[in-house]
């Protein structure tokens, strides 16, 4: 019996999420059954986080128990020959049994991506929100300051959600280590990255839907830091669409 | 009677390429269309070229005539609110009557882009051709810089495809004012970005095809210089794929 660890990049558009679903298309739905037909075995994958509908993913982890001894090199190149372009595995390794890609998760990274310009082109509109007008980068960054560190992030989660993320007894308390606003060069399309040892649902959605509503004057800067402050999901701002939003490492 | 220059891009995908078509999706037809439906006019709309199936644009450039006052903000506007997302206009304005996309074109920059790596990435997959190998790019710039100049482009031409370009007797003779290949940083993506005062049909795509395979040692330098001399389609390398490339820019 084996543990094997995947790295998986994919493009959300077209499926319901990741977590396996009766009928409509899901990540987890369509790399299981890719397993099942290299292993002819019943495989259930673990995946370190349950990315919503339309979000992308460029290192999603997940981890199976197999009786196969197909090798690592064999199963990605069987695999990728299997699943559809927007679905890759970027990597397979044995790791030891007790590993799951879940519970042994200590952090993971993501990234926003969004466009202030007035007009979003073909090749962006698949990756990336669209929020035309006047973004204010010094504002947008003094917002992101403020959520590093250890806080209650409730009135980042998303409504109704209570309890589902409350693995641990830890409440909505996370610790977000690092934040960061880039601007691509000459394009205007932005990027924000939050790395944290976890993540409520919709929090990063929500941090990036109402830090951009900031940095385009649609609230204050005292307004945000109460956000922050209140602990309460219904004072927030949007949640941005789940289109610009990528899972992009995990930790363990 | 106005004469108006539009500034399109376009996600290639799809559609079966610029010219209209009787039956088939393509870019001249939807724009048309939606032009037609603004002003109740039926317009005709020249592109500077005509992109193949698949092909991508961000600046492709068209004209057409219309008795209209829309002025160009709404033109704009409307346009883009009745586009499908993969279509959107830049710019609208208001040129000399004489002005025709085609006839007033002094040449075009194409760029193309395709990856070398062994996984081609979800997000990669609509607007990067897959040539997953060892890349040498000293080869490749050198081929490149055999283009640069005038020269009879016969041997990249596409096959069947004489007397189709050969606007005002100039032959198969192009000039090619600068090409460059560039690497996007820590991704092993690369791009070759080609200049010139006019371009063959499938020119790009063939030159892309042989300078990648001379650059990936299916071919030697030699033999690439060889094909370039030889002014005859039937020797030179392969047409790379449409996906990869983009209508950059075109010049009046």
């Amino acid at each position: 019996m084996r543990c094997l660890k995947l790295l998986i990049a994919y493009d959300g558009t077209a499926y319901c999420g990741w977590q396996r679903q009766l009928r409509d298309p899901t990540i987890q739905g369509v790399v299981e059954d890719c397993l099942g037909a290299m292993t002819q075995e019943t495989v259930t994958v673990h995946g370190a986080g349950r990315t919503d509908a339309g979000v992308h993913a460029y290192g999603m982890v997940a981890s199976f128990i197999t009786h196969s001894s197909i090798n690592c090199q064999s199963f990605l190149k069987g695999l990728n020959s299997l699943l559809p372009s927007d679905i890759r595995i970027r990597m397979v390794e044995d790791v030891a049994i007790e590993f799951h890609a879940r519970f042994s998760c200590t952090g993971k990274r993501y990234c926003y991506q969004f466009s202030c310009r007035p007009i979003l082109l073909p090749t962006e509109r698949l990756y990336w929100a669209h929020f035309p007008g006047v973004f204010t980068e010094s504002v947008a960054r003094h917002c992101l300051d403020l959520l590093v560190g250890e806080h209650d992030f409730s009135s980042f989660e998303a409504a109704g959600s209570r309890d589902l993320n409350r693995v641990g007894g830890r409440g909505a308390v996370r610790t977000i280590y690092k934040v960061e606003l880039e601007k691509t060069s000459n394009l205007d399309l932005y990027s924000i990255t939050i790395a944290g040892d976890g993540f409520l649902r919709h929090m990063v959605r929500n941090i990036a839907g109402t830090v951009i509503e900031t940095a385009q004057a649609k609230r204050t800067l005292a307004e945000f830091t109460e956000i922050l402050a209140a602990k309460d999901r219904s004072v927030a701002g949007l949640t941005a669409p789940a289109k610009g939003l990528f899972l992009k490492e995990v930790f363990y």
